[in-house]
């Protein structure tokens, strides 16, 4: 394969999941179709399908993508610092991943594709996290690593969801408290 | 108004909202119309107009027994008892509730009508919840309370959206964590 080539349909894919982003954003997972994708992305049906077998080939590379930013986001910072000024200060990498991963997660309640998909992602993520940690604390057992995982986790996961509605609590005064559990969790065996 | 009429009327309500219960959860939030919801609830379109004027005051009315159910599940817990076994086993006290409430957030996402809902009622379980704590812990400053009920509330939103995917960590390894994140929270000043 020609690498003109090559560098074309990795082009088309960026074209075909950036439309299919905007669809998903702006209607939904249900009202955001195979056509519909084609017609934002300015694409005919038939060349959608040269690309994506079906709609949740595209879901799924969507999925790909942002978990690779989210692992790509992770490695350059230390767990302990940056944390809690970003749960306290509620902020995000990317604010349209967010939404995209709700969407995905309450359609995820219904079908059972969509929930495979978020799991083998989540897994990946998970795997990935707890080696990043286990690096900056080597002193800590597999066990308590996993743990801290789940828990940093639940606390991300919970920000990202409490976002939606205004914080009633000066971010000044959450710092000091995440700081002191992550100081716990991270001091543990 | 008699009796006999409210209560018919209280019936007919509950019978739509279960309907409309069951389409988002079947369907999303689009693809329930108030078509399919009278349909599903064994009325016609023009029944249903007589007890909610659109979609949006089915919404607002699923909401709020979502909230007042959460409301009423958590006057008869301590905050300190039970919780670190909730979050490390990641109970629920009703997981269609959970489901539509995710389903909501998603659309909250796009659409301010439902967002605002959101906020007014994760603004009525935070007074609720505050009010709460004061009661179980009186030396905690009225600022602190709010700090203990968002931490708290970050947990448990972060714990139902990861229900979606398999915990990787034993409970019992968890529980002792979080009872030490609570007994840290409710401990300060």
């Amino acid at each position: 394969m020609s690498t003109k080539l090559e560098e074309r349909q990795k082009q088309r894919q960026d074209e075909i999941i950036t439309a299919a982003r905007r669809c998903f954003r702006a209607s939904g997972f249900h009202a955001a179709s195979m056509s519909q994708i084609a017609s934002e992305a300015k694409l005919s049906v038939g060349q959608i399908y040269r690309y994506f077998s079906n709609k949740d080939a595209i879901i799924e590379e969507m999925i790909r993508r942002i978990i690779d930013s989210r692992i790509e986001g992770m490695q350059d910072k230390t767990v302990v610092e940056g944390m809690p000024q970003a749960l306290a200060w509620r902020k995000t990498i990317n604010a349209d991943d967010d939404a995209l991963m709700l969407e995905m997660s309450a359609e995820a309640t219904r079908n059972p594709q969509v929930a495979a998909m978020l799991t083998a992602a989540e897994a990946r993520m998970f795997t990935n996290a707890c080696a990043h940690l286990k690096k900056q604390f080597p002193h800590l057992s597999d066990e308590h690593v996993r743990c801290c995982v789940e828990i940093t986790a639940v606390m991300i996961e919970g920000t990202i969801y409490r976002r939606l509605t205004p914080l009633k609590v000066p971010s000044e005064q959450l710092e000091p408290i995440y700081q002191n559990i992550l100081n716990m969790l991270f001091s543990a065996k």
